[in-house]
C-alpha cells in the first residue's frame, strides 16, 4: 500500500520501489539490504519487487542510474581538450558522491564498494552502467584499443582518488576541499585521456613457427 | 590443541593463530571470518586468540604484514628516478596480489576491499600499515606536504588499477598481462612520484583581518 493509501499505477509502483531501494542501500549498505525489506519500506507486496526487478544486483544498478545522473560527468568527459578539463572531471565525479552522501560524505562510495566487492553481479552491473551509460555517450561509443585504454586509465584515477579519500582516508586527499583534490589530480587525468599505446603494450603477434 | 597434539610455545601459538587467520581471510573473506572459527582452525582455545590479538581488525592487519612482504614494492619505490621505475612499481604491486591469489587471481584484492569497506578499523589498519611499513621505509619518512601528495597520488593510481583489474574487471586491464598493464600505467605513476603542489593546491593562509 502506497503512503496515503493511494494505489499507484504501474509506473508509480516501480518508482516507489526504486525510491525505497535507493534509501535502503544508502542507509544500510548493500549487504544488509533484502528485497523483502525494500518491499516493506515501499509498502508493496514482495512479489511486486520480484516482478519489476531481476534480483538485488539488478535493483542496485537501477538505483545507481536513478541516484547518480551521470550527465555532469559525461559533459566533462566530452569537454576533452579545453583547459582544465581533467580537474573539472575530477570535481564532477567527487561532487556526485558527496551530494548523495548528505551528512556522511563517505557513505555512498563505501556502500558502492561494499556492493561491488560482495557481488560479481553488482560489479558487472557497475561496469555495464559505466560502459553503456557514461562512456558510450561521452565518446560516441569509441571502442578502439586506445579508446578502451584511456577509459581504463581514467577510471583507475577517479576510483583511486575516491578510494584514497572516502575509504582509506589518506591525507592530503581526505581533508582537502574538492577543488584542491581536483587541482592535484587533474593533470594526471588529462594525461590518461591523451594516452597512447606504448610499443610494449600493443598485443604481440603469436610467435610464427618456422616454415618446414 | 595443535595439529599432531604437540603443545606449541608462546611464539608458536601466535604463529599458528596467524597462519589460521591468513588461510581463513583468504578463503572466506573478511566478513565471514570469526575469531572463534580461527581458533577452531588453529586448534587453540578462543581465549588465546583474544590474548594475542586485539580483535578481528588487528588480526587482519597482522595478516597483511605476514602475507604481503612489502620489501619488493619498497625497493621499487626506492629506485625512484631510474628509467622505467613507474612500470616496475606497478608490476611489483600487481605481483603481490596475484602471487597471493593462487587459482583465483582476483580474490586477495577483493578480500582486502571487502574488509576495508566493511570496517573503518580495517581501513585504519591498512592506512597505518602503508604509512609505517611501506612509505616510511621508501622515503625515510618524508612527511612534507609534497611528499604526502605524491604518496596519495601513487596510492590512487595503484589501487585504481587494482580496482579496474580485479574488481570492476574492466578491459583492457582485466585480461592483459602484468607487463602490459605496467607499461600502460607506469608513466602516470612516474608523473605522480614527481608531482608538485599547484598554486591552487597550496594551503591557503587564513584571511587576515584588517588591523584596527
Amino acid at each position: 500500500m502506497a503512503p496515503g493509501g493511494r494505489r499507484p499505477g504501474r509506473q508509480g509502483t516501480r518508482a516507489v520501489i526504486l525510491e525505497a531501494a535507493r534509501a535502503s542501500f544508502a542507509e544500510d549498505g548493500y549487504e544488509q539490504v533484502s528485497l523483502r525489506g525494500i518491499a516493506r519500506r515501499a509498502g508493496v507486496d514482495p512479489a511486486l519487487v520480484h516482478h519489476y526487478f531481476d534480483g538485488k544486483p539488478a535493483l542496485f544498478v537501477e538505483v545507481l542510474q536513478l541516484g547518480r545522473d551521470p550527465r555532469g560527468i559525461v559533459e566533462e568527459i566530452a569537454a576533452d581538450g579545453s583547459p582544465g578539463h581533467g580537474a573539472r572531471l575530477v570535481r564532477a565525479f567527487l561532487e556526485q558522491w558527496e551530494r548523495a552522501g548528505g551528512e556522511d560524505r563517505n557513505a555512498p562510495f563505501v556502500n558502492l564498494v561494499q556492493a561491488v566487492a560482495a557481488s560479481t553481479d553488482a560489479a558487472d552491473g557497475l561496469r555495464e552502467f559505466l560502459t553503456e551509460r557514461v562512456w558510450s555517450v561521452a565518446h560516441g561509443g569509441d571502442d578502439s584499443a586506445v579508446g578502451q585504454l584511456r577509459r581504463a586509465l581514467v577510471s583507475a584515477q577517479l576510483f583511486g582518488v575516491a578510494w584514497d579519500r572516502y575509504l582509506l582516508r589518506l591525507e592530503p586527499f581526505a581533508s582537502a576541499s574538492i577543488d584542491e583534490v581536483a587541482a592535484w589530480v587533474g593533470p594526471g587525468v588529462e594525461a590518461a585521456m591523451a594516452a597512447t599505446l606504448p610499443e610494449s603494450g600493443r598485443p604481440r603477434p603469436d610467435p610464427q613457427p618456422e616454415p618446414g
